[in-house]
């Protein structure tokens, strides 16, 4: 045991009178919604990045966090492992999820560091044993290091994919070993800076045969995980590739990988492109590709990913909405792709945030599930659609322009608009939040 | 000849030096440029909505353009298109483009409605034959009547999805009468309001089967033209299903019909999508769905769309030299999709509009072909990626990620950043605009 | 009595469990919180333009609501005025708010409409006598008509400013009559299109006089209302003078008004200009220029204005927090400045829209209430600031640069960050929310 | 002399025509513009921060440059200095500026870091004297150390209020001692992460004492310099006090420093608050408080700081135009806060960068002086503004709300808009342009 959460217990649930900041007032892992455990449905993942790896920079100031075990080689990183599970204990977190960069220290070449990215991952299955927190997913770092600034598998130098390549092999290779859930790649670098300088039918190319590689690599693996691909329309890059779900999906169509790769959903991404994050979980889910969630919350108002920590209720619970709606998660689940502030400096604050964060998503999905379970909102729904479930409606889409036509001036056919009770249906979603 | 433009004379090219407002300084009609007359390559069009039918409101302003056509009735419609040509022919614009609801007076019912149209399509024929402006694409209006308010493909009424495929068949009528080269559907209303009340599964579903009659519609007439969808991410709508290039091909994708539609790209609508303009028409080109451009300028810093006439030549070059690269027009042209601002309440203001974005346009245009050849530019975009033309690199894009590991390992590949030549790029292009 | 809401009942406080529509599940006028009835603290107004006069147009499409109060003439107006108080009676609303071109018939020239203000004001002063709804404020609509187009106050054209003088004085008169406890002043033609054709200098001058007469007018006629302006940055214009509650402040200073004027802040103004609301009401109230809210809610994703009614309860809490900080509403008060949806056609859904509202604000004025009275943040926040209560730091604030750097050497100051504990203090609010 | 730039050619003007990437087309120092050299005119600065110790680290990504410079020590630090100077000499720049911590190697100390500065001042000055280079302003980094990560003058600790006073003294004494012509304080950090932790009137006060201190440290030391804030709304901070223009000036008037302190404008912060780069530097002309300009461009779709070079000379011909409206630059100047992309590694990247800067800026001010000496735009500004000039009008303006509202009825005034021209006046800039 590390001294570093030295005074703070284990935290439990205690309900929502207690005045106990070091408790949970709304998570409650065995209490059952909608016939499963509150924790089977949420799933909950800590990201080793931002809680350990992270040293609290922004573009106009450098560290801020000291932790002991910041620095190079073996020895720190295992102390940031001792001190990780050590965090997942108190939080009863089932889950976690890492990138070989955050774990590892970085080798003097790429077989070094994926030697050493070996031995921590060992390091993780040992604790694993004595722990209860499974990995949600494993992904590789393929933006961080300067030799990816133009990019990874979209780089137009062939060694960076090669690099790129080798790297995702190793970390789908950890993921397996730790018996991960899923395998999720983010494209931070995946765009450009400057169209300028871009050959945007290579880089997609690029792009298509990459990916095609990594689901070869799950089957030859026989790899059960989903694979994820995580969508942000920028920041880094100016463009990235991955925009929306919506854009991934066709790319996913164009190489025929629909059947073969779904999407890993944040909060902070879809708005960012101008979507709520609801949409775009509704959106993958009647495509077809919804599979995990980044749980985070971004300041609308500041243009770029500010990763906080979820805290509005009666927002999320409008995501856990779709997700119940999709049927919940499978493989998936909630990982809190989430930073305390820069200056939110003591282990402490660690803990409360995780804490803060997973009982605005219990409330939520407690919300979520009366809201269903109440069946108003669906029933609403389907009756404002219900003319299409007509026979005729049904064979007037089997038609053509021209039949149509001539119906509507047979007919006469005159549509008169109802009203589509938003403010109404508002009210409603306030009953449950 | 009515008298509203009285004193404007005939618009003609005097030269980059001239200070008479009403001749073109840039825009030379019969100018070669790479082989080809400026104005073939330009294929002006003006939009008859924002010119004759826009009464100058906004949302905390009625009315403020006073125009002898305004009003009901078939007769103040014809003097509307009276002054339509007129205009077209002082600006010598070789095309125009036009919804139904601009230029046929509303019927009580849609067959009367459709007659109308009939009728004013007649007109523009008859002037059609003493003029030399021609249709670029025509368009049906399935947003303003509040019958559309919910949607028109995609409305929860069938009745409203059959008004409006019997208005995109009479739309098409008009346009093949017409002899346009492109039919443009807009879905200004194909998208939602509130998550809460839409069925997104339905509704895509609902959008599929519409295009696809519109295409049917095309192969059974034998239009030649093209069908174009104009991508638009929100406004009217919260979130409309055409938000962008990428959107709209994996919607073609889905419905299978990616070799039968192409895009209408606006300025305006790619800037509220979070895209530059030329990224859109590179992409779209890049996927080879590229068709016409709908010319306007979006204020960057109002988030709706504001429909301005391009002014900034260095940023439309841009946009040209993407459509060069893909080999200019065929049957798409350049759409001011463009108003002069509700304060403008002159003839004449109108006109000046229409001049200096026409000299925009062809000062970008001669600007964008300069740079193609010289061909600075494309040679280092194509030695920036030269790595990937050799045999190794093409070899790897067709093996697997254990064996491209076990070379980077083998090899001891260390990729070297170099850099991406930004601002050397960018002081190239600022030498030709 | 009118049967435009015929079945809707007085509604009335059932408690949060009820699922009647029709009632208050949180707001309760007389229950008691910090030693005020709801009602005072709250002082509801509903808004006429919105609810009476907005025919349900946006820029893409027009009129989507049929009132049989719609068209023009005083009859109408009336029956205008009797389904107003209709509604301010279903809702037991304590105040309402109005322009002066919402509620009376344009007449053929100033002096008519005035007179038809006054016939209009007659009128709701009789209604008024039975009914217990009063005037929160008026103000004068100098916006919609074309002859504002380029500003009021502001305007290149001495007879627009003399105009809007006119109308302003008719305004105050007719607030003044109707006992309003104030009157508001909001500029949304006072800014610029284009700074081509502007004279910032002259503009400036010209608002600084008008809003100098403006209150010279109120203390001449003994008007004991606030004097408020309503800050927003831009939309319809370009750009707007009264961007913010900061710039607004600047220019109170510039003209020496700041003693007389206060603000009257807009949620949807404030998230358009880059704040969030409870910045610009903690803002003024430092400034001590608070006054008044409009409350709604804007899309954070839609750039334009889109005055929905709020169903946030804990981002309301913080708005009412600082509220309360600062003493709560004295002649202010809460103005729903929000419609309903144009879907939103049912006389129901004006109803309801407002109760969801009303209700939000309960909510949220309980969660506020409850936070300030635990102390807890307010106690945190005190003692983030502690250090400056000692002597040494207040006489540092009074000395000079060189002194303090003396000393920084000598006594070897080295300052230790401390955490900021925002994690920490969003979750105690989620206690509350 | 260093060989950083080993192969690289001091910069002269060749004109438009050369095709010499390391040749001036446009910026020709010793042409005389308007009666002034145009090196007089446009004073440009280079930045030390981004030349020289921007390690080329985003949020994503660590350091992609690789200078023999980097690393600790006064020996690193002279070294860095003299590719400074070299490079000012190769581009003949005018002027540099720079912050305390670009320049000078931490101490362990406040005295230290203070001994540190005044030793690399000496070697400044040291090199001044054979350079021609001056130092238009000097700074403090008052947001890099997370000491400042709470704020530099509005600290809840009074210790690093303190710190940051001494700090700027040294600054103020480094300044004084190179001759600087401004300095210039932004308050990267004077603003708040979260409102919940923030007491935004004790804050106020702290700022307005420091800033008081600062001018009384001037006038106490004969410093014949302008003391300037830069204003900026947000980033790093979630609000940062110092706004915008307009805000910064009510910040003046509230502490009496509205004669003592000007502002220094960026067009990346004037975007990133919705404003336009010109209308920044038209508002501060005329509230008297205009001082210099940073000039860089913001990519308009990226919602943070990117700092680029400016590349497009319509766009920054609007800045210099209201540059040369109120007068020009007096102690201000064209400092280029703007940073090379990260992934332009090569020494000529840096070189060319501000090659294109200087050659957009210089073409912009020909332009901008065309334009206000062609006088048409001023001519037609004027006439707009003309009914103005008369006497009853002026008068009008002395008068009160009821005489101008008898006359309004008396006369029958009746305003007629007339036409902003807005398109006809932009056809007149690209006249210019």
């Amino acid at each position: 045991m590390t001294d570093f959460f030295r005074d703070i217990p284990k935290i439990r649930y205690e309900g929502p009178e207690t005045e106990n900041e070091f408790a949970f007032r709304h998570y409650n892992p065995d209490e059952v919604v909608m016939g499963k455990r509150m924790e089977d449905h949420l799933r909950f993942a800590v990201a080793y990045w931002h809680s350990f790896a992270w040293p609290g920079g922004d573009p106009f100031g450098g560290q801020t966090f000291e932790r002991p075990w910041f620095g190079d080689g073996m020895a720190l990183a295992k102390i940031k492992a001792d001190v990780a599970f050590e965090m997942f204990d108190i939080l009863g977190a089932p889950f976690f999820c890492f990138h070989d960069a955050d774990a590892r220290p970085e080798g003097a070449n790429f077989a070094e560091s994926r030697r050493n990215l070996e031995e921590i991952v060992d390091y993780f299955g040992e604790k694993m044993q004595t722990s209860r927190t499974r990995l949600l997913w494993g992904t590789a770092n393929l933006f961080s290091d300067r030799r990816f600034m133009s990019g990874a598998a979209t780089n137009p130098d062939p060694e960076v994919f090669a690099w790129s390549a080798a790297t995702v092999k190793s970390c789908m290779d950890a993921t397996m070993k730790l018996r991960g859930e899923n395998y999720v790649l983010w494209g931070g670098r995946e765009g450009y800076e400057t169209l300028l300088n871009t050959d945007l039918g290579r880089e997609a190319e690029q792009a298509g045969r990459f990916l095609s590689m990594v689901v070869d690599y799950k089957h030859k693996t026989g790899f059960k995980g989903a694979i994820l691909i995580e969508p942000k329309p920028q920041e880094p890059s100016k463009h990235q590739y991955d925009y929306d779900v919506a854009t991934v999906y066709g790319f996913l169509k164009r190489f025929g990988l629909e059947g073969e790769v779904k999407v890993n959903i944040e909060q902070g991404h879809a708005i960012l492109a101008g979507h709520s994050f609801e949409h775009e979980i509704a959106l993958a889910a009647s495509l077809g590709i919804f599979g995990s969630i980044d749980m985070n919350r971004n300041d609308y108002q500041s243009g770029w990913d500010t990763d906080q920590f979820p805290n509005n209720a009666p927002e999320v619970t409008l995501a856990y909405y779709e997700i119940l709606r999709a049927g919940g998660f499978t493989t998936g689940g909630t990982n809190f792709d989430a930073k305390i502030r820069r200056q939110s400096l003591e282990p402490e604050d660690l803990i409360l945030a995780h804490v803060g964060g997973m009982d605005t998503c219990a409330r939520a999905l407690k919300s979520a599930a009366a809201m269903l379970s109440d069946g108003t909102l669906e029933r609403l729904r389907a009756e404002r659609y219900a003319g299409w479930d007509a026979p005729e409606a049904r064979a007037m889409l089997k038609s053509d322009l021209a039949s149509i036509a001539a119906a509507v001036e047979r007919e006469g056919i005159d549509p008169q608009p109802r009203s589509g009770r938003q403010e109404r249906l508002e009210n409603l979603v306030n009953r449950f939040v």
